[in-house]
């Protein structure tokens, strides 16, 4: 399914929606009605700015990740935002990564899980869940905790990210500890990766759990690349954080859809760095990083090839 | 805060709310009103159960640990109920712990965090957070990545609980790891809470950094007390999951609110065990749950000044 669109579109980035609501573009509230609450007219401006957002870029983009972070903080009605901007991207043509990292004992996952993906029974008919593509996990209460989510996304032909190794400076204090039986936390995480993935390989060369890591330290991702061969690797931190789309190589060694490329603040706020209207600089610059990261993943797929 | 409200309440007792809508009370529903769709209807549900069994045993209570992902499979309607049930336990005397296990880099972290305790500025006026009084943190992305809830929290009177060693059998698989400079991932998760809680330590003895222990492995107790002379441990894993209260003695070293014990299905199915009303059942398991961590607490708290 990720390595088809990826092929379709020609791209691995994906628009990462992060909307905080004292910095939207300017002009997005033009036409919107003006009464409510502020928590509804803060929904309201956050919905026309993230679908402003993703017509500017999608034509480069394969994905959006939306943050639901940023979502939560409207509570009720921002959750209508998130699933509102999920069917927005769909029709679109581009996959929905659900950006939530959750992770709780079985029973629990499992609610997320049905949140996140296909949905759940009630005593009056389904409920339907976000519809994602993909989910970012996190891994720390361990491999219990992991395969409600994994279990859940297969159901429905979609997909988990663990956290691996993160883009933030803080990512060294628990998931580079080094283990007394070697190697480090994130490393033994990326072996749990490979484990919960390979019965799902398909011939498109990746499986079904994925990885985040960090594009922020890319002399890791050789290393991730030897521990999960068949993993796509959710790359976060090009631009904002400092990572750039030239040294992520590794990341394609399994084909085109080995990598996919995140950017949020570098794409939303091109117009600040590019000048002129902000649909047209994020248009610009998802593009630019589009090229950038095709361009990559073919000679790192060749030189695979080669070895 | 919480040491004062312990004391108060004479309760370390934890109502986990965490409803299941294929199981709720029998009854829950009656007199609701039969329209709208299954998300509105269930989500009505849903809500009608919680107060009921809120309201059953409050009285042996000190606080409600809302399980978010229960709510977050509902969408936007279940935020809604998640946003009134904490109102609810609030005007019921009760502090409200928000259970997401959220975790992220810091600008996504800030939102988790203003979506959980005090709310965000929007160019409307401030949207309200849930108001919680405690939240669950996942650490796994470093101290920078738990640094916004701390403050947030700070600032509103709040405190975060982290992860540090949960009570699924999973939690053997990355939390319990070896590390080679000396102890385990969750003893330097242990650290990271007693370095981020020692600025708040206040006159109750417990700081505002607590961490999560599963007591489903009590050895893990004592020696987490060691690492942490001043965090209040949440205790799940009582009931259903194997835990037993006496054996929690270690966590009320600190005192009386060292220690909070969540029960979740061993209060909400009371009645499967003990017959009758669901209500009576569970007021009475709460209540038994509520006296036996009581005495526990006092012997603990003795047995500590004495050594």
């Amino acid at each position: 399914m990720l390595a088809a669109r990826v092929a379709e579109r020609e791209s691995q980035i994906v628009l990462g929606v992060d909307p905080d609501p004292g910095a939207l573009w300017p002009g997005a509230g033009d036409g919107l009605e003006q009464d409510g609450s502020p928590r509804d007219r803060a929904a309201r401006l956050v919905l026309a700015h993230c679908r402003a957002l993703i017509d500017a870029t999608a034509e480069a983009c394969v994905a959006v990740k939306l943050q639901l972070a940023r979502f939560e903080v409207l509570g009720a009605a921002g959750w209508s935002v998130l699933a509102d901007l999920a069917g927005h991207a769909r029709r679109s043509g581009l996959l929905v990564i659900a950006d939530g990292k959750r992770g709780d004992i079985d029973v629990t996952a499992a609610a997320y899980a049905a949140a996140l993906f296909g949905g759940t029974d009630t005593p009056f008919g389904t409920v339907e869940g976000l519809g994602a593509d993909l989910a970012t996990i996190n891994p720390l209460m361990g491999r219990d905790s992991v395969e409600p989510f994994v279990r859940a996304a297969r159901e429905v032909g979609a997909g988990v990210l663990l956290l691996v190794r993160t883009s933030n400076p803080g990512a060294a204090d628990i998931e580079d500890l080094p283990l007394a039986a070697g190697g480090t936390v994130w490393e033994r995480i990326a072996a749990l990766v490979e484990e919960l993935g390979r019965p799902q390989i398909g011939e498109s060369g990746v499986s079904d759990v994925g990885a985040v890591m960090g594009a922020t330290e890319p002399g890791h991702l050789a290393r991730a690349r030897e521990l999960m061969p068949t993993a796509t690797f959710l790359l976060p931190g090009v631009g904002a954080q400092g990572g750039r789309v030239e040294s992520l190589a590794p990341a394609f060694a399994p084909g085109r859809a080995g990598g996919l490329v995140t950017a949020s603040r570098s794409i939303v706020n091109a117009h600040a760095a590019l000048g002129g209207d902000p649909a047209a600089a994020a248009r610009s610059e998802a593009e630019r990083l589009r090229e950038a990261a095709w361009s990559i993943s073919a000679g790192s797929s060749a030189w695979t090839e080669q070895r």
